[in-house]
């Protein structure tokens, strides 16, 4: 009988889909569980969207250009400017979601056995393209205690092999919530410089920094018009997941023309949904100003929840919608599933992804979950009490090494 | 300065979008230019995909499962049922469009440096997905004197090694309209049960089968469970191209969770699309038979037309809406560039696609083209007459190998 190829056996469960099982029983039992796990926000996506493709008058759905539809690269040219990212039209292709956008990045810039180097805890489903490209990931441990910030550059330059190739950052992270300083940034491109890499950079969270921080865009730095690919989705800014439209970026034309030809293998991205993410990129700068309140709001609930918890670490995360901290428990997977096996609390309880698949050295994370600040207040809070009951009377508690709760806030 | 990849440099052009930039040119200077280039159908997309979208009540468009939501499973199992194929609900997973359905079976049957065996001529993006995968294409090569029938079994076990994975066919088949007899396809199984491989059949097609001939799918084929993964698309079904949906569908539990490991790196197809296509879903089998007699109509004008042109050799194709003819040129890209660049029949000229894009093997195809009856009668008659003209007058013409005229359809 034929068997599954190797890199299909290798393929791992998404960390924050792990429990889902659990999470499905768990409801028929008639629990009620609180999501916490994904980053799949509550809040409600901008009716322009919708609305954008009801009123689309159209004959035949037929293919769009390979790159996206000119009029969305204008739009989207234009939301660049506007958010001070120097993209031009022609840097930017459509994608179908900020996934393909990865998986493209990748395959163009890396060979198969080519190393790329990304600070861990990262996206885990980095894990899953880097073996649908055949590349090897190298991590460089970004602790905790730091607040999750940018290791030292001494720790990037020690795993630089000749196989390496590119450096991955994801800014806001997902899952740590960190933001990168301008700094941080010029440093690692600066490294890319020396060594010939790539420096890709997942901005999918750009809108969400906390506490007045902006985002940098590794597009935005000086002399990285060859180095830096950066990678985009709508998923998140326009709480749009279910639209698969997003954008790899480049101010290097070769690795543009590159990525297009991979793209020219799936004809064009969902001519529907760029539709919706055309409408989106019309909304003013300020559409985010209500959303980003809410957010902040949440992070401060979730942040000040958890550090009232005893023997919990939890650094103040500056974006995103996540923060990863470290539980006083045997094992975060194990906690998880009892949380959804054993555990209930006034019938309540919550899913959260066990931090061990956002990190590539076996064994870290062990202790750490990422939590989605992604519902309203009010479910939060009660998702946290099921938290805070549930650390008191887990079996498997254990203390974790002492840590000083510290910042992750960028300035 | 950092290189693109190798892989990247040696994705190839879309052998149907090569001549783009000189039809683009051709329409700048005010000439009609008839796209016979490219599956695009002129057939409008059934008003009930879009009508689906319209009535969908969305506040929060978010992430669908990553094998697409039950509904639409369910009701795509109906379509398969009603078409007499054996696909169940956890057969089926939704892809995004047949192009990912493609990769993820490339990705999920073979290793890098496997190799898979297709005849050629084939669809030129089977290439794309193979460099993308890192896998090996191995050609035998079918022949349009035989009206593109099958090649002989022998010649598959001739290019078998300990490498090969998988054999690919396209049925009925893009580019050339042949639709595989069932006899055809249970010596294609037979062969892949006795060397351990896969059967992958891409039946994109199905609904367009001529002169009273019906598709055999793969999956209906006896004994076939471990073996065939089919792969499909609304695209062509429907009409509806620009809706990104399509399917990978195999009884073998064992690839299917390793396609849907390789899902979860995208999260899910598109949400939007995906109502679209169960709307579509619902349509009765009759919707297919105006479809149907209006593509046949448009075969027997292209087939009719072509044979009675002077040194042209065309088979009946009988199915797909594609025909690949032998055209009395030097060189069918010239001659396909020179049709866009020099040529003008009433300022009427028309693009079609070099034949040797399809064909892995170099120097095969040179004198021929695939065209694509995907525009209404009067305008494909004018685009015929536009090539019979420009055959008399292309100052490149050459005698081809004559050759009679045969048969295609299968029975």
């Amino acid at each position: 009988m034929p068997e599954v190829s190797q890199r299909g056996q290798a393929m791992p469960v998404s960390p924050f889909r792990k429990l889902l099982p659990f999470a499905e029983a768990a409801r028929q039992q008639g629990k009620i569980v609180y999501p916490l796990n994904i980053g799949q926000p509550d809040v409600l996506t901008p009716p322009e969207m919708l609305a954008a493709v009801r009123a689309a008058d159209i004959q035949v759905l037929g293919y769009a250009p390979g790159a996206g539809t000119d009029s969305y690269r204008r739009k989207l040219e234009a939301y660049y400017q506007r958010a001070g990212i120097p993209a031009r039209f022609q840097d930017i292709m459509v994608t179908t979601a900020g996934s393909e956008a990865i998986h493209f990045a990748m395959l163009t810039c890396l060979n198969p056995g080519d190393e790329i180097i990304i600070a861990e805890p990262f996206y885990g489903t980095y894990t899953a393209f880097a073996i649908a490209a055949g590349v090897r990931i190298v991590p460089v441990t970004a602790r905790i205690e730091d607040g999750f910030a940018l290791p030292p550059l001494a720790e990037f330059e020690a795993v630089i092999t000749e196989r390496t190739r590119a450096v991955l950052v994801c800014n806001p992270s997902n899952p740590t919530g960190y933001v990168y300083r301008r700094d941080e940034l010029e440093a690692l491109l600066s490294l890319c410089q020396q060594h010939d890499l790539f420096l890709i950079s997942d901005e999918a969270y750009r809108e969400y920094c906390y506490d007045g921080a902006q985002a940098t865009s590794a597009l935005s730095l000086t002399g990285g018009e060859r180095h830096v690919v950066m990678v985009d989705t709508i998923s998140k800014r326009y709480s749009a997941c279910g639209a698969r439209v997003g954008a790899l970026v480049t101010r290097n034309a070769d690795v543009w023309q590159a990525a297009f030809h991979f793209g020219q293998m799936r004809v064009c991205p969902p001519v529907l949904e760029m539709l919706a993410a055309e409408a989106a990129a019309d909304l003013p700068a300020s559409y985010f100003d209500g959303t980003r309140a809410e957010y902040q709001a949440r992070r401060d609930l979730t942040v000040a929840r958890l550090r009232a918890m005893p023997g919990v670490t939890c650094p103040v995360p500056g974006g995103a919608f996540y923060v990863v901290a470290r539980l006083p428990v045997d094992d975060a997977q194990q906690f998880g599933q009892w949380l959804l096996e054993e555990f209930t609390y006034h019938n309540q309880t919550l899913m959260l992804s066990p931090a061990n698949g956002f990190y590539h050295t076996p064994g870290l994370g062990r202790q750490e979950v990422r939590l989605a600040y992604v519902i309203n207040q009010t479910d939060l809070a009660a998702a946290l009490t099921c938290l805070e009951n549930a650390l008191l009377v887990y079996p498997g508690r254990s203390e974790p090494v002492p840590t000083a709760n510290v910042e992750a806030v960028s300035i």
